[in-house]
């Protein structure tokens, strides 16, 4: 089959990937599934894989398919699943655990110590078919698509477990922000507004993310590149500041603006990354407020994020784009020249 | 009457208060309370206030008597004070807050919209007498003694509050780290035994800190002075992190413990402070991690800290000082040579 | 001034009030506030005083002014009072508390030691003016009427707490069931769809009642006069049970239904009352579900329930009434006669 | 091999089931594991068993092997275990489970859609072998002994769990009371003092319970034959009350204590069987108390309870009898002859 590989770290996006032949997975263990793949969302992720940012995190052994937002059809499944069967649309969680360890016991998908990450430390899903396992697959209900679903696999519920994180913290009347509006931020600006009575305020230095935002339910904009954020902020939330701030971005920036628009026992939630949290440790003891990394979500997750779905209440802009455009998919994410989110489809 | 007073702020501690006359303080409000000073504990937060490292993050009118962990007995009452009478001992909780906004009336005292907060923004306790108000004093039980316990009214207080945080993620078999065993970590590490079945283990680089740790409860010590902190903490936890870090330090060596010793899903506390977090927003992302501020505590957490000593469940390290012995105080607490907590009995 | 009373317990609604004369509420402490009434609600729970059903559990020194869902007008304030002058139209917590007490400090305003219950421990709003404190009022929004908005100072705040309670535990995709769409359960259905992405199943024995909740957000709908409650819930749920059920009924039949109708894990909330709880134990624990007992809510709670009222996301149904009206009142409402809320405007 | 086997439901403990010859256990899926029993713990709900109690609740098909707290050594693997290998000593949590529905993707183990319980449901313990899977078997640390620990895996496991569920509301200063210290009571009067700063209540009708009751870290103890357990409970908790009540009787009379002795908030957990729980809603509407089931524990619990028997924060009391004993520790037990846990060691 088809499959789009990284042979070594690169910056240049436009020839990061070779399109190649490589053998069909098949099922070994009685729990593996292959799924034919519809959808594979690309991500910002896999630019920040190409340049070799994951490489101290993660053991990656190049050549390697990329690809870890994927949905497809189930084309062969082991002898002893029972989750799905041949020709069932399905959306893949990111991972595949092994149900065994105690993080898994305890629902914390991502943290399982015999975890596999298809596209970041095995071959994904930028390939005609994917080898996963029947813990990762969840078979989407009737009418929801595999390729217009396929990003909700990493962006959406990554978007999603850091929402569900702040909203346990906010009361109607209270004040959330969300700094940048894209592939992930548009996701999680929606499930805040299904999921609790805050009053949000969007960040972005993008005009057309912040009318997007508008349109998703933001009750505030912010565009730093004619405002003060924090003073914004500020009069936004008469000088209580937000007790929720989700950052889609993690630039020296967006970290920067937390002792200044955080309410007094709020918290920072990292979710984008790239550069630097810097803060004299006084800075968080007089706030009182938290920096709280976040990593993708659990499978749970991703099944209630695929209820709002179903529900209606998250709407996704996509665009699509044949396995062989992924150099120029990558290219122009680099440039923040991709409308929403972009979809390969095998 | 006679009080220890801040004129400006300096480096210089060992000529950085002066003792004076000024007047006795009077209850003009009908909740207000003023307590004779019988003991007045003196924390690394007096030298910080000294050095002007407080000045933008609190008001400060100079010049001001210092001292923010108080007790003794309560000398005059306003018109409706219910909670305590003269002559009753009571340990002073380190703000004055209204009861009335909206943090008051959920319990958090800390960040009442009227805080006011003796020895930090207002006139405190290193004098003959205090104002304060009655919902910061707390009746003591009979046998517990006021100079005994003033230090709990800061020290023991903040290591409480963030203990209390972290003992609702703590399970029997998980790890918590305690790094600084000094005023406020030998504290925190009682209470860590008292209210959970953790594993403890107790960082820091004087043998005597850690001779005291292994006393009060610690099961794995270690010494950075010797040892890699990182790798010793991995072999104690079998390679999994520490669920929870209680950092009493807060310099920038502590923070950047924090990646390397903190579980999948974990928090490193930030108590002490003095230093910079600084860390890559991946390396939070990764690890899922958080860096949380804590400061002090609330109302209801003294009381409940009033009760483990009660029990017996918290042995406090102190000595007294005349008030005329402040400066030197500052001066030996500067050059890491107070043992436990100094106590100042005006 | 003009005031409802009752003199003694009574089964006949028609005659169970008096209007009478009885001097003008005054502040006598520094934090009293008299407010000039325009709008009492009348609840259920005033039918149960008159018929005697509180008074083995609060102390009621007859006769007593009824009435505690007050919002009107400032009409003087004791003299340290801060947070409302003369003129500002609030709405009232339907107790008065001390802000001393550990469960004040708390923000547990109904298990304060030191409450007061004007209407049901002394005398209450069906009367020209009431005597409340500072603690007890919320001074409103502008274009909130205080007639209008009466209702949700206890109907309104014990739905909130409820639901509040509830939404912690529902995610997206899982099953809520509101029992009972009346005067709270109208009220709570409408903070469950502003505060969740739940399922919602109204169950009530009236086609106005259904037909209101499925207008206010129902999913779906239950008539126990032609269907049977417990399997039309378990096919709504595809057998799992529903993760929250609230009872605002509380009779023995709507207690009943919690074996067979909450999930695994689960609570029966009740919050009507009238009847009894009758399980065995056994079922209990193999459905491993509870039943919580839920009364009134937080000051704070009513800040954040007149937030959503501000946002527009409830809508409150009310009929108004002379203060004369009050027997007529009680006796339409024991016959199950009052749409919605009916509120006395003295 | 032997086993003893229940043919038909009865009253008569003493000749409740048969010792009979029955085919050895052999894994046929790639999960399963075979473990020789070392020790069976005998548990009260065998008892109900016998009595035909869970018919209604579990699909039981006689004759069926009893015992559901079991312990050994692994006899047999299938084909993809990891966890365990043949030799290695192991403790079984009660139930096997699929991982892969919801509840078990939570760690809700006991919830599992696809649940078998060995004993219960499927053949049990009482039995020289016993067929489980690997989502059920922990191995033992070194040095602990399987016949020794046996009964930690359902009377532990239940006791711990509803202890967890508790600790996380009882602060220092807060009261709990402990109903009934049996084979269930005496662990989890340890658990709870292990895992919290709290003041503990034992209950019990017999000297000696109330002895070992103390002996293990209550700080008070009632006798109901002697003392009135509400006025002794209010006179210890200071009028407040018990913020939880662990009742591991279930009787009509414990369950009748809650109104009277659970402060206001807190719950009543019903861990024991048999009677009935019957109150007036507005009884729990004003006590603002839950009554609360639970039901065994999860995996990670038991884990968690094997950290604290490492630790040696709990010591259990048992007692050891041959498989042809069964009857005989049924008869004595429904006596209440029992000290401690009976264990049968096959």
């Amino acid at each position: 089959m088809q499959a789009a590989r990284l042979h070594e770290y690169t910056e240049e996006m436009d020839s990061a990937l070779s399109i190649e032949e490589v053998d069909d997975p098949e099922p070994t263990r009685s729990d593996e599934v292959v799924v034919d793949i519809e959808g594979a969302g690309w991500c910002q992720t896999d630019n920040h894989v190409i340049e070799g940012m994951w490489a101290q995190y993660m053991p990656q052994d190049l050549p390697m398919t990329l690809g870890h937002e994927n949905a497809g059809t189930v084309a062969a499944t082991g002898g002893e699943v029972t989750v799905v069967s041949e020709g069932d649309q399905v959306i893949c969680h990111p991972v595949m655990t092994c149900g065994l360890c105690r993080p898994c016991r305890l629902g914390d998908d991502m943290h399982c110590e015999n975890v596999q990450f298809p596209g970041l430390s095995t071959d994904g899903g930028f390939a005609e078919s994917l080898l996963t396992n029947e813990r990762a697959v969840i078979p989407l209900p009737d009418g929801v698509d595999p390729t217009d679903i396929a990003p909700h696999a990493d962006a959406g519920i990554t978007a999603y477990h850091a929402v569900k994180g702040a909203v346990g913290e906010l009361n109607p009347g209270d004040h959330a922000v969300v700094v940048g509006i894209g592939g992930l931020g548009h996701i999680g600006l929606q499930c805040l507004d299904a999921m609790s009575a805050t009053e949000i305020t969007a960040v972005d230095l993008k005009d057309e993310a912040l009318s997007l935002a508008t349109e998703l339910g933001a009750h505030h904009t912010v565009d730093p590149t004619e405002e003060d954020v924090t003073s914004e902020i500020d009069a936004i939330t008469d000088g209580r500041g937000a007790k929720q701030v989700l950052d889609f971005v993690g630039s020296d920036e967006t970290a920067a603006l937390a002792p200044d628009t955080v309410a007094a026992g709020g918290d920072h939630y990292v979710i984008g990354y790239g550069g630097h949290v810097h803060e004299p440790t006084q800075a968080l003891v007089n706030g009182e407020f938290s920096f709280t990394g976040t990593l993708v979500g659990q499978y749970t997750e991703l099944q209630e994020l695929v209820a709002l779905v179903e529900r209606g209440d998250v709407d996704l802009r996509t665009t699509r784009h044949d396995l062989g455009d992924v150099n120029a998919v990558a290219e122009r994410l680099e440039h923040g020249e991709i409308e929403g989110r972009a979809v390969i489809t095998p």
